[in-house]
């Protein structure tokens, strides 16, 4: 473990009714070495201690009728007040926003405060969004209980990326979207492996052949294989990528 | 809080190298309460306990050089052989599975038996995945630092569907993404509201009408406004859909 940096390169703060959630995962393994470092810091912020009332009622009842509750935007309002700084990236996890990818991951992992509003319920009244500008993002086409678990996706997406939290464990050049591309199959030892099923599997012979350049070209054959298999959205985005650098700036 | 279920309608089984991260969020608010009562089980079984060698490694060097670490065969063999059931539905978190939608959260929370597999370094021998056929879910197109964030977000997906654990609180349809469309905007008391910048916001009266239908049709309009605005993608398909079911089963 290197010492602690002089100062985080990277602050975020989680407003949420479950503080608890955090840091959890983010507390273990790389994101939570790194918050030791303190490469990062995290604030998690209790939305109920901006309640007002005697109650400390966080939510009410939607205009309009329906099932569910709505986040009070003047708890909602106070909390965020209380969160942002000049120039923090406030960020509201929602299934409406702009779906998190990997450009997305390096554009956060250049911010230097970050707020996340973890929704509950059915969401957090529309004007509260608008009054900050609050930029929404989702992680995907399905819907959680809440916004803490998408949180803690991001954070950890984002925090990987912050200088001197992977070392050289992992090039970046070789991973998964920076080339627009899934990833090749990975092997280790043993060479010939047997499984439960009593069958022997070899790896594929090209990767024990020492021969760089028929490995590096296996593996790009592989990973085009992989995505144009699974993935024709990715596949065509490459294919086109691929005619335009072909083409040169013409 | 109701009393315990007889049996969990669903037992999850992640198989990790971080068994700590579990329950985490897992282990709060809704998702928390339902295994609590009962409704789903976890059981966290640590890879590393399925290590033969002295110095329990689960990594080795990929075959044909690079950066990273890759997950033992006979290591995630022996664990998942000890995690699963028969019928169990066997699944490795991987940016190259198919990608995380509320169609496939419904498949799975249809199933009895989940196992989980969570990556960690580079990934996991190919020849593993092979010989168990594990289908592969991604959560979206960016990099975990391992497979666990992705977990939760898939288990507290699937767990809110399970009967009995969210009860009448949302209503079904109208969930995001169960209409095709994303949600409408949601508001609640008061009716005006004065934020921090002293600006005097007020809900959309129609919402105040009293007027159901016309609340109806002012939510559809706005679902359909966002998402045809936000995610011109979703809008494609559900132009698609509402022009197919137009037309009837011609």
């Amino acid at each position: 473990m290197s010492e602690k940096a002089a100062e985080p390169r990277l602050t975020v703060r989680v407003l949420t009714l479950f503080p608890e959630m955090f840091p959890g995962p983010l507390g273990v393994s790389l994101a939570g070495k790194a918050l030791e470092r303190g490469n990062w810091a995290l604030e998690t912020l209790d939305i109920r201690d901006y309640a007002r009332d005697k109650h400390r009622s966080v939510d009410d009842t939607p205009f309009g009728g329906g099932a569910g509750m709505v986040m009070k935007p003047d708890v909602v309002d106070a909390a965020l007040v209380a969160a942002r700084r000049p120039g923090s990236r406030t960020i509201y996890l929602s299934p409406r926003g702009r779906t998190l990818d990997q450009e997305l991951v390096r554009e956060l992992a250049a911010e230097r405060d970050i707020v996340l509003l973890c929704g509950r319920y059915e969401g957090v009244d529309q004007r509260v969004l608008d009054a900050h500008a609050v930029e929404e993002v989702s992680l995907g086409d399905f819907v959680l209980s809440g916004g803490e678990p998408a949180a803690i996706c991001l954070v950890d997406a984002v925090v990987r990326l912050l200088p001197g939290v992977m070392g050289n464990e992992v090039s970046g050049e070789e991973e998964s979207f920076s080339s627009g591309l899934l990833e090749y199959p990975h092997y280790t030892r043993p060479a010939v492996w047997t499984g439960h099923d009593g069958m022997a599997r070899a790896v594929p012979e090209v990767l024990v052949s020492g021969h760089h350049a028929k490995v590096k070209a296996w593996r790009l054959a592989e990973a085009e294989r992989i995505t144009r298999e699974r993935r024709p959205d990715l596949w065509r985005k490459y294919e086109a990528a691929k005619s335009v650098s072909a083409r040169g700036l013409d």
